[in-house]
């Protein structure tokens, strides 16, 4: 009988508190709801301000703009954290205390984006101005104005670089700390926000400031407010990040730009060389021919194994969507994929197509190879394997354009310029307490069941908040996964904005 | 004895025509001395109009101009000669006739340039402003004013868009004739002047220009103004021309730019594609690997053997120059490369580098193939090798760019557009009466040896000008080789021109 009453206080609880978060998520989505129109304004004028993290012209107006934000959102201590080695762009703090608080939890987004080509965006788009569409480019979405009430279909879309990528991460957080605020929720733990500046140059300065500013940024938790959710629309919690390095690579034809008639098939032709030598670095299977790209790799645990069986395959659906029949990597699923080390090909460029070409042998090639990397890998090992390989095919590798002397010297040149802006891959374990608790706290927020995986597919430098502030970090990404972050037409879908900002309250009241 | 006065009368004979000749290059030379500062100001007026075929804005600009230059020097019956088939940049033709001609004989040039990416340029050189050097750029040259008296260093440069590719050949031809007509030197031959307008966007209209206006264009002979002097500086005959036609090649990616973390290595890279499609076009010794690529190319004969022999080779001296260690094609020297058929990426694209690399991976790769031909090619058939080849690479070749459903039904699509303004390769026997004319004419106005050459590595119609006006055709180039044709930094030395001056005179009197 003793055992009995047992389970009925048991259920009791979980029921009061299954309906306590009911209701608290009620009361989230409710202010959501009722202030749509001014949330968005706000973002369109955030949006507005050029944020590439490069252009010290525009990046103050994004940390002006983010602090009013946070000033009146009440959020106090704010601060730029500057790197003081270099003028760059500074990352934003702020904090909000509670009396006898269980916790500290960091919330992470980032404000800079990746750089722009106004050429490749569709026609009627501008980076820099944002525009609703009533779905996307792709399903044929119609530009719409924006409404002046709060009539927001969850299915539009607003067009604009960082609109996802992570402008989006920023509003949602803040937002959310708004509506736990107006709503008169109580949390249990200390908030304290970090708006990175140059996530995507590389972060080549986050190891500075977390140094510099050290005693600011303790906490037992940041939670990463990055990238999409999965591709079948679920919500997902991410328990770890590849790392990320570059090589641009060049390879030299003759000193000034011959004619191809006079000189076709005698001078040697760089993007020829160039193709030869990219073409190299895989075989017929996608497979990376690199010698030892693949070790190091440090496999999953069972857990892990089992948790990213759970996930729902989206190949299929992934194929349908982007015109593809066969995976580059054949035989080889997506969450396989991501859980390899990658070799990507960003860009590659010689002489000139289209209406620019012109009949000359180019004097140079370029690409730029982007290198993902998991957990057991080494950046610096990953590209010196690379480097080993362009070796192996008969170049002498340098790191300048070549002297004539030096051209004259060598048949095959490449200048290969190390991406030191690069950082390892980061995994946290799905096991321990703080991890369950962010699960039952998304979880709160949706019918359906949340997703976990082991690893995102993207990058960010959370092995140096494990390694320099000892703290554990998880992500949880709330856009739409046809985003196109990174490229022309990034977009985010209104629903992912308005579910981010729930999520994102839920994890401040847990 | 009688054979003693038979040789005596031959030798004064030959010696009153040499220094008759030698009296009238001497008054063309003091013509062209005396009169410097206003060809180079009517030169690099001309130059300023910007002339690509396709910029219908300007292109009147040069038909104006170069109308009023031949108006003046009192050339007759000038007209534009359009094809009525599109509005396209007419030919430009004028005659002058002379009472008991022996002969008529065409002067052509061209008056359209190739295409500019002005970001390419060298610093504060445009495309379209022609601007003085003391010297080549590479060479460290220095920008000077055009000076205002006659006192011009033939090492001299104007770099400018077409100084050499070929308005230097339109105005060699009429400040010849006006140096002719001013030295008071009689001639023996009618002589008709053809500018083409379309020359470097593959001359699509000049059959039908032909076609329509054939009676006008009756002559012996064409003698070609365009390309350049051996590249030891010597002058050179030219009896051929390579043949010239393009492949657009684009391969597919997914169909919208994809996080290169997300995704790398799960959806297929079209960069990486095209390097592996490029890169099976030809194997390391820079040779052709396409089947039957060097197949249906016509010997040259004893005598075009004999004279390429004669050619004084210029291999190292132009591997010392452009920095080039070894030649593509191992063991081929430059006159034997250009004496087959060629292939050359001219342009190639994917994605972007340099500041707006970002990690992506792009919807498509795109090369531009320029394939040369030699006597013996037919383009169409070349150009269906290539097409083959990339079929026999496992490739759907498609002419548009694909559906969903095609890219769903094929794992490699490629988009290939054929160039329609192709043609064939031409050669004129060196042994006929008037080849050996032109050869005496050209060698009058130099003592150094006048090298003969069976055909250029460049390219031009000249086969329609056999075939359809029943014509003799012998090039006669005038400028520096070191001129960067088809591409930045185009230049022309002054010494070139000057010496381009006398070539054409000497031409004009035989």
């Amino acid at each position: 009988m003793k055992k009995f009453w047992l389970i009925v206080l048991s259920v009791c609880i979980v029921a009061s508190i299954v309906s306590a978060q009911t209701k608290e998520v009620v009361a989230i989505r409710k202010y959501t709801r009722d202030n749509m129109a001014s949330m968005v304004g706000e973002f369109i004028s955030f949006l507005s301000i050029p944020n590439v993290a490069s252009d010290s012209v525009n990046i103050p107006g994004n940390t002006g703009f983010i602090m009013q934000m946070m000033k009146k959102r009440g959020i106090e201590n704010i601060r730029l954290l500057y790197a003081v080695s270099k003028a760059t762009p500074p990352a934003i703090y702020g904090e909000v205390n509670v009396p006898g608080a269980k916790r500290t939890i960091f919330f992470y987004a980032h404000y800079d984006g990746q750089p722009v080509n106004p050429d490749q965006w569709a026609k009627g788009l501008s980076p820099f101005e944002p525009k609703l569409f009533s779905e996307s480019i792709e399903r044929n979405g119609k530009n719409i104005p924006f409404p002046k009430d709060s009539v927001f279909n969850p299915e539009w879309r607003i067009y604009c670089r960082s609109s996802s990528d992570d402008k989006a991460g920023v509003v949602a957080i803040l937002n959310a700390f708004e509506a736990v605020r107006q709503s008169g929720i109580q949390t249990t733990s200390n908030l304290k926000f970090f708006f990175e500046g140059e996530e995507e140059a590389g972060s080549p300065h986050l190891q500075e400031i977390m140094q510099q500013h050290g005693s600011l940024l303790q906490s037992d938790l940041w939670i990463i407010c990055d990238g999409p959710v999965h591709q079948s629309g679920k919500k997902q919690i991410v328990f770890g990040v590849r790392g990320d390095t570059h090589l641009d690579v060049t390879v030299y034809g003759p000193t000034r730009p011959l004619h191809s008639g006079h000189y076709g098939n005698w001078a040697p032709n760089p993007a020829m060389m160039l193709a030869k030598l990219l073409s190299s670095m895989k075989d017929e299977n996608g497979r990376v021919t690199i010698k030892g790209f693949y070790d190091d790799v440090q496999p999953l645990s069972t857990a892990e194994k089992k948790a990213l069986a759970d996930v729902p395959s989206v190949d299929d659906q992934m194929k349908q969507e982007l015109g593809i029949k066969t995976e580059e990597m054949s035989g080889k699923s997506l969450g396989e994929s991501i859980n390899l080390p990658s070799l990507n090909i960003n860009g590659m460029q010689s002489g000139n197509v289209g209406k620019q070409a012109s009949n000359q042998i180019p004097t140079f090639a370029t690409a730029v190879i982007d290198l993902r990397l998991v957990v057991g890998n080494d950046w610096k090992k990953q590209q010196q394997k690379v480097i080993d390989h362009i070796q192996s095919q008969g170049y002498t590798v340098i790191d300048h354009d070549p002297s004539m002397n030096e051209r004259l010297q060598h048949t095959k040149l490449a200048k290969v310029i190390r991406d030191q802006s690069s950082y390892n891959a980061q995994r946290t374990s799905m096991d321990i307490p703080i991890a369950k608790r962010i699960i039952t706290a998304v979880q709160s927020t949706d019918k359906e069941k949340v997703l976990l995986q082991p690893t995102s597919g993207g990058s960010l430098p959370l092995y140096l908040i494990e390694a320099r502030l000892n703290a554990k970090c998880i992500s949880v990404p709330i856009a739409n996964h046809d985003n196109n972050q990174h490229a022309e037409n990034e977009n985010i879908k209104l629903r992912n904005l308005w579910n981010g900002i729930e999520t994102m309250a839920a994890l401040m009241r847990m």
